[in-house]
């Protein structure tokens, strides 16, 4: 993916990248000077890039990146071609967390934008309706006709269309949202995932450099939250709406002309269908494919991919005829 | 019901709503000078008023209402009295969305309100003990012995009673509280419901012209949040408590003396009676009605109507013998 | 537990506390000029402090009491040593709950901090990197490298260690954080727990004069709400990672290196071990004693205490292995 939010620290030489990762050099071959101009995965990385291969499942795609370098294993070397420099450690994920950092440093964390100033300050003031107490951070830009309610924060990198009304006490940053979406009271969209490296006396946080993108007609409702994506985009797709207090993880995305009531949970990195809708409370794991026009009732947990056009329900969710058949006294008088 | 909150922007003359909803005027005994006033349900609409009739189970009470207009079906029509002039289209509840929204236009969006002003710029701020940022809407009353916390926002429309305490960060709008209510931090209370006819490109908000009633003595925890009636009002009933991070979906109307754990969520329209207990986590679905004395065991899915006096648990929720009797490792050492 | 956060409005005559209970004075030897300076559970209590024994499984401590008086039943009364004069009541933790309300009135209620003053007036402005609108409470305290963001709010009784990050729209009270800690944006941390008598006419409420303690390293996502202890302490502990809208309940104490997913609910006084993982959506009810190194399924409702080393998941929660065994379609193709 590319990323025009975060600043690039770039350029650096590898054998900066070696020194970080503790690493000896022991391919003589190496120019130590070589400049090293970004992280990227192995589809998108270019010359004079780094990227990184930790799974024998993507060795297909590993023999033909055009990166100058990778960071993997011994095991995994040898699926790469000439032109990309094995860099070999010991866990891939963990060192390109580090190496990701070192290029985007501000990706890590998320203290409080202190770029963020009082919205009369700035050049906004003349073209979007604002409540009280509005503040808005660099690298703002927000299209015609919008409102901001009181106490809301816009921080900074991110762009809002035409048409679009943020609610108050709201919090938005790393994001983009396109037009005529509504975003209301006390949402927190943008912040980076709950992702880490669990470490026993000190977890190591890895660097979040995705953004939050929310498509055309889309309604978050209140006290929801949505994370950005670590290496990919968080996305909610055109015309779809979120009830209250619902959680997106990172990298989750969402398809066009959705439904998602209240107090859903969606876990990182799964991808939803379109025409989807879900019931409240319920949940859905991680690393999950849900294709389009599925329904998925109320309170299900969902642990399993689900094949489009189809209907669920329950804990572990299963097709609803399945589900009603084994609760049959739910559709008989008690 | 009736509403003293929201402007009605009549009267219309019937003309205007057959143009609103693109039909044709196939009764010439119709005045198309005759003038609306007001929108209501079958039972409270009067003369001069338009209703609306979308389900036969109603049938019985379509009979008698005194309404000038309805909005109706073809196979609909012939269950109203003479008096009462059917008005057929494809939709009834697109329609009397579309006609409701030209009697309420305020009611369909919920932007902030750019009416609220500091409570210092108020008469309130000798009455009321505030904190910093506190803002005020237009038509708010506020009783004596009242707190309110720091950036809290008392939108327009709220009456409050004596002896209530507001928390910090806690929005409010189209609400009556009565007396001795705390409400807590964080919370959003009377924001429109999750109420839309979905449509492929861009779904159709309906307006919600009901509002929360609060009665004396209640809590309500911390990042709640309490949305606001469509055609009626959410109630939450005296001396019933809510816990941190509760939903209670447009609609709902909660009894007296009721306790609520946290993360419960309550879809819309549904009526939970008296001194009914509801564990942590526990959901329950639209459209239910929960007898009085009625416990709910935490985590619960309610998908089916409870009768008084009985103890339920699981999911789908079921009578509690029934699920000890399936779970009976619970009750023995394992 | 000692409590150095709320004022103790001792000393008070034993006579006093007769009276607020409404008792008659039956046993002619106390004197009844006698004062008394704190009240204490059984272990903790000291010559001239009050206790309190309510189930006959304390009555080994009951035996070992210092308390020079220890509100009881008649059925108990006769444990206690004769160093202490047992006070008969009807209800003991009704009882307790008002004598503690005399000695510490002000944890009954938690109205907004009204000694709260913009960190521009205060000490902490040279020290502490800070948002707009951050309110300062008295008696709170800031170690080095810490940033608070844009309308938090540190009231009352707060201690914060170094490199700390609050972020915005939070809200913290009567909580002592350690050093290196991140509490993200929208939370509510230390208010009071959901603890009260049921009546029919007003619930009595019951004072919390727990705090919250958070241990280094420890991260809490946005929208949590973190309530403290009655008579304990919350507590979570080092370098314990919470997602968001996670809601934990008053004397919960969560061990080390645990990682929580989005949207956990823990119930009131259950305790967690460490390197224990919880999926999303989670809940734990309250009373229980959730051992080491487990790991409890998304989704999952947990009922029953868990030993450690285990693996549970479903609702109601039971070993993985017989999870499975229950759901093999889970495991084959569908």
């Amino acid at each position: 993916m590319s990323n025009s939010f975060y600043k690039n620290h770039s350029p650096f030489k590898i054998s900066e990248i070696y020194n970080l990762l503790n690493l000896n050099i022991i391919n003589v071959n190496i120019d130590l000077d070589k400049e090293v101009l970004d992280i990227k995965d192995l589809v998108n990385a270019n010359n004079n890039e780094i990227t990184f291969f930790h799974s024998k499942k993507y060795s297909e795609i590993a023999k033909k990146t055009k990166a100058s370098f990778c960071i993997t294993t011994n095991s995994l070397k040898d699926y790469l071609p000439k032109s990309c420099i094995p860099i070999i450690v010991e866990n891939v994920l963990v060192s390109t967390s580090k190496v990701t950092s070192k290029f985007y440093p501000e990706s890590v964390n998320d203290d409080f934008d202190d770029t963020a100033i009082n919205i009369n300050e700035t050049n906004l003031k003349q073209k979007v309706k604002f409540g009280k107490n509005v503040l808005i951070g660099s690298n703002v830009s927000i299209g015609s006709n919008c409102s901001i309610g009181h106490n809301s924060i816009i921080e900074k990198n991110v762009s809002i269309g035409i048409n679009c009304s943020i609610g108050s006490n709201t919090i938005i940053r790393n994001t983009i949202i396109h037009n005529n979406v509504k975003v209301l009271d006390n949402c927190v969209i943008g912040k980076h995932g709950f992702g880490f490296f669990p470490s026993d006396n000190k977890n190591l946080r890895y660097p979040h450099i995705g953004i939050v993108l929310i498509e055309d007609n889309c309604e978050i409702g209140c006290g929801s939250t949505i994370d950005r994506g670590s290496m990919s985009n968080t996305i909610i797709g055109r015309n779809t709406y979120l009830d209250n207090q619902i959680h997106i993880a990172h990298n989750v995305k969402i398809g066009e002309n959705s439904i998602i009531a209240g107090q859903v949970g969606i876990a990182g990195s799964s991808i939803i269908g379109s025409n989807v809708k879900i019931g409240g409370q319920a949940g859905i794991s991680g690393h999950l494919k849900i294709g389009n026009n599925v329904e998925i009732g109320g309170g299900s947990g969902v642990i399993k991919d689900i094949p489009d056009n189809t209907k669920v329900m329950g804990y572990p969710a299963k097709n609803i005829r399945e589900f009603l058949r084994e609760n049959k006294w739910l559709i008989i008088q008690q």
